[in-house]
């Protein structure tokens, strides 16, 4: 029997993005300059913060003028009024909001439902500056993989992001955005061991592949990139791959 | 800057697991036959399914007297009124019932939230048997780690269960019980690259190396045991680290 064994390497390197930048050009010569090197069917996992800051998705809280709601929901809890209004502006709908805390958890305009709409003043330079999510995180995956494909690596791409999440305690690494590969593993209809059908199995492998990238990355350490190599996915050229994973409200039993 | 890689190796060859069995010795046996080793640091995560064949918390259908409830609930969906009572009896709260599917949402007696209270029928011979959650996992990791210390090897070891989730499609490996590992990363009060303080992340690193393992081990191949190599987690001796990971109610805005 084969032992299955996966790789899951660092990219380090790849410095400060600035809007513009070119970041699979970036991450690839980063990838060289360490030694390493993109295999066919490896998986490349970009955390968001540097798809975001390549597109622009930096923002100047002073150029954030607060409404009403937000600023009476800040003198509650010191927040600041700016950081609320970008909140509610690209949030959908607000699933919980606690005033003390001054938490707020929402849907995002893309279907996500996280604290702050996933918006984050870490890893950015200037105290007045924060970074949105993605546009499209499909697209922005589609088009490093595009990228790669162009130099004749035959890879798949996953946007990452950090979230919190119900009942347990601790933020996790998801996959926000995908290209290339199926995100799920659907065993139902297949058989055990033992010959039974198993039924209701379906496993989000993009997510894990995004959790697993997460222990090498770190927080403030400088590696935003992770190279996944040794599952072998099923290519999928659907452009709808991250979306594919969010459940819809009315099939969620869990909400 | 050292280049972070992390290695997840997945352990074949470790055969049916029986009542009383001694895993440990039959995950050492396997990882020797395969020409694997054990390193100091590296954390093992072994799947719930054959820590509990192992414990004997395998049930015969046959041995469940459904109750009124149980046999009401399944006339309505046909599942199998034994197993609705067994899932019952294993619950210290209903969060969500769905009568049409016969999806019982339900928080087990040690706090985990999740379909069926953790009961499956998968990899286990015999149609009428299924398999129960140990009754305290982070004990069942606590008596696998002694027995690898005992021959020298200083691991750490996760329990691992598979989860469905809110909000997302698909099921995720999380850690139900832990022994010798802090199962966070907590940056609060840490910088980041630009010297900013981070205020609200903390990585659930056990939950995401155990999603990472499930990536070797797959559903029905014989491969319920990873060793995880290269992150340098910090060594923790306290008794209930899997359950540090649940969050308390009081506290979880997304309930």
């Amino acid at each position: 029997m084969v032992i299955p064994e996966l790789k899951i390497i660092g990219v380090v390197g790849i410095g400060e993005i600035r809007c513009g930048d070119e970041l699979s050009k970036l991450i690839f010569q980063a990838i060289q300059k360490q030694g390493s090197c993109l295999e066919d069917q490896d998986i490349l996992v970009v955390t968001q913060k540097i798809v975001s800051k390549a597109e622009g998705k930096i923002v100047n809280l002073s150029s954030v003028k607060p409404g009403k709601f937000a600023t009476d929901f800040s003198m509650k809890n010191g927040r600041d009024s700016r950081l609320v209004q970008l909140v509610l502006d690209n949030s959908k709908s607000i699933i919980r909001i606690d005033e003390d805390s001054g938490t707020i958890i929402s849907e995002t305009f893309h279907g996500f439902i996280c604290a702050n709409a996933g918006i984050d003043s870490s890893n950015i330079s200037g105290d007045e500056y924060v970074s949105l999510l993605p546009d499209n995180p499909d697209k922005s995956a589609f088009e490093i993989r595009t990228k790669f494909k162009e130099i004749g690596k035959n890879i798949s791409v996953i946007i990452s992001d950090t979230f919190g999440r119900p009942w347990r305690e601790g933020h996790v690494n998801f996959a926000i955005g995908i290209s290339g590969m199926n995100p799920f593993i659907d065993y139902r209809g297949t058989y055990d061991s033992f010959g039974k059908e198993l039924k209701s199995t379906q496993i989000a492998i993009a997510d894990e592949i995004a959790a697993a990238s997460e222990i090498v990355m770190g927080k403030s350490e400088g590696i935003p990139v992770a190279i996944v190599r040794g599952y072998d996915f099923d290519f999928d050229n659907s452009d709808q791959l991250g979306k594919s994973m969010l459940r819809k409200q009315s099939k969620d039993l869990f909400r």
